[in-house]
């Protein structure tokens, strides 16, 4: 039985030790151990404060996979569960992450640190606001858009002259795609600062609105210095826009949290920079512990790759990253899975298999901006691959049907992106 | 030549493809790129924003380091040197980082991909302030101390009621040391708020200075959320503290640089969970990239490890930090280096050799506090134990010549601490 008091992490961890000394030795960094015995550790402290190894799963031996002062050929592999004492954490995100994700990766011991998991105290949740809209606030902003939303980003991502950015969004927005966002790359450089680009895209995207009777949402990029967030939010809620994106690793979680306490639209959370402390399996976390804690904060849309991307995660692991987008947190509010990079019409058929929701929104960059028959065409193509996908109708099938129709939208994007169609 | 309007970076590759390929798909990804051709991909905007490739530097082949779609047995090791156009980054830190340490991690195409150092241009170095203390400015603090400053961290280091850390403190003030801190896991408990912590400390430290004439400066630990920042630096202040603590890694560059904005007292920077994008050698940055971004962020002291320790950086490594540490940076004050984790009386010496600098300060936790003969004799063996290695002498000489006039200090540590000795 869990302690209800407690937060519950499984690590998986490399040791030359005894798993069980190593998961002792790291769970006494982590709370109140030190290496000598000091005056003043009484039985009382390590009653209280002490974290609790819970579990050690033996694997045998391994390799190191981590380099340290020593350099073992063989060490132990284990997993191991440990209980944190909610009453050195409290309920602030940033002692909790610097007790469950802190020295301890620095351990000399420790040939592998990998927080897998993450079980948080129901008052740790109910202490914080979560999602302010989430899914369902996104699809009501978007004139109440059904079925996955679609998006792109701007390109060229960085160097475009405001004439140039006025008539990328125009055709965007005109094309009825649900989100424009900012590259994590552009901010508020001097060649388009963020105040043209909120009033350029506002304005393009209110026209276009009375045109298609459809709300494009922009995602505007606010990144950047904690002493002008505010101002930047501002900027963007002024001029009547709907949402504003942060690079979350860069800007670190107590920043999204400051962004959520007053922010007044969706919370954009990019993951830029983040696999640097994800993608070592030995080191780090995963992606299933990094998000209840952007989620907590109060990220409304998050990053999670895509199937078939160009990065570097398996098909499977992004799957399983959407899905822990989709468990329940408490009473929080679901966030919303964003899915980037290489997607095109190829992929809604492989990820509504792996994931079974059409609560996702899917940003195609090429896919929609490279279509021979333009943007219009690009975001048609993919809502109507997604609605094969759903469907359960093949691609190619559901291509040509459509073009016997007269309608080529999606049969050209299939010729186009689709080399394993 | 290096372009003085662009930031010059180092990073190690793993790739299938030629390096030079690979280097121009990782600066592609980070500046201009995209992986298909889009209309308005002018040349203007490739000649201003798209990142250089500047060196490319063969390694031949290797085993991947890192997981990834693929799984190729072989790949081409690289080291690659890229210069980023000012242009697109500004003098945003948070940006820059994105530019130099974002998406580049994710691509599946690159089985390594470590930042191994940066430099940055004289305009991105002269739009941030820097530490506002430095060396200079907590050597005023504390009693003009001279040589390497001596100071520990309390233990236990959570757990304690009000009365057990007044003693703890008490003890150590009274032993004139340089700086007492909280652990980076002591934040702002309800067992023992911030609050309470710095109105005894400083209640504490002044009646001691009183008997000792020795200012001790108490680095405060004030991570946690950004709402309350300036009102927990404000307790220490107002209260007459003279330093406060911020687990840098955990609360992100940005909140670094937002305190900077308002403290009045030097910021002890912590890097718990900095292992986390730092250790595996394939992935994540070098120190001296990271503290390049610390300091300009406003960090007055930086955490770098120590000589000897019980964390997995080499000494080699570990004195090559501290010497980055020591580095100019534009006009920016030089930065305090901390030595921590496995402090005592056997590391000055070593440290000396591998430094040659007194511009340090050095914490020992179970070195002050399970002293034989208490924590005075602690503080008082360690600044013994540095005279000895800036003079050369070996420390059991030093220990024993001492031992003879009638002060052990120095040889009970010696005894105590000292297997290797």
């Amino acid at each position: 039985m869990r302690d209800p008091r407690s937060v519950r992490c499984t690590y998986y961890l490399e040791s030359e030790m005894e798993p069980a000394k190593a998961a002792a030795i790291m769970a006494g960094e982590q709370s109140s151990g030190t290496f000598l015995p000091v005056p003043g550790e009484s039985a009382r402290i390590r009653e209280r404060h002490a974290a609790h190894i819970v579990d050690v799963q033996e694997f045998g031996f391994c390799k190191p996979s981590l380099p340290s002062r020593a350099n073992p050929e063989k060490v132990r592999a284990a997993l191991v569960t440990v209980d944190f004492p909610m009453e050195n954490v409290g309920t602030d995100l940033a002692t909790l992450q610097t007790a469950i994700a802190g020295n301890l990766f620095e351990l000399g011991d420790l040939y592998a640190c990998r927080l897998q998991d993450m079980v948080l105290p129901e008052d740790f949740v109910a202490a914080h606001p979560g999602p302010a809209f989430g899914i369902g606030g996104t699809r009501k902003l978007i004139s109440d858009v059904q079925g996955v939303m679609v998006g792109t980003i701007v390109k060229p991502n960085v160097g475009l002259s405001e004439e140039e950015f006025r008539l990328v969004v125009r055709d965007l927005a005109m094309a009825s795609i649900d989100l424009i966002k900012d590259d994590e790359l552009m901010t508020d450089p001097a060649y388009l600062p963020l105040e043209r680009r909120v009033a350029v895209a506002t304005e393009e995207i209110r026209a276009a609105e009375q045109v298609t009777g459809h709300a494009t949402m922009y995602a505007f990029n606010i990144t950047g210095d904690l002493a002008g967030l505010r101002k930047r939010h501002d900027t963007v809620v002024e001029a009547g826009g709907r949402c504003v994106m942060l690079n979350i690793p860069v800007m670190g979680m107590p920043a999204l949290a400051l962004l959520r306490s007053f922010a007044e639209v969706p919370i954009h959370g990019h993951r830029a920079g983040l696999a640097a402390s994800m993608r070592s399996k030995a080191l780090g976390m995963d992606y299933r512990v990094w998000q209840q804690m952007a989620r907590l904060a109060g990220a409304d849309h998050l990053h999670a790759s895509g199937l078939g991307s160009k990065f570097y995660e398996l098909d499977a692991e992004v799957a399983a990253n959407i899905r822990s987008l989709l468990e329940p947190l408490g009473q929080t509010v679901t966030p919303l899975p964003v899915l980037s990079s290489g997607q095109n019409v190829t992929t809604p058929g492989p990820t509504f298999e792996a994931t079974g929701t059409t609560d996702l929104m899917m940003l195609a960059g090429g896919g929609v901006a490279a279509h021979p028959d333009g943007p219009g065409a690009g975001v048609k193509s993919l809502r109507q691959a997604w609605e094969a996908a759903v469907d359960g109708i093949p691609l190619l099938t559901a291509a040509t049907r459509r073009a016997d129709t007269g309608d080529a939208a999606l049969l050209h994007a299939v010729q186009t992106f689709g080399k394993g169609a």
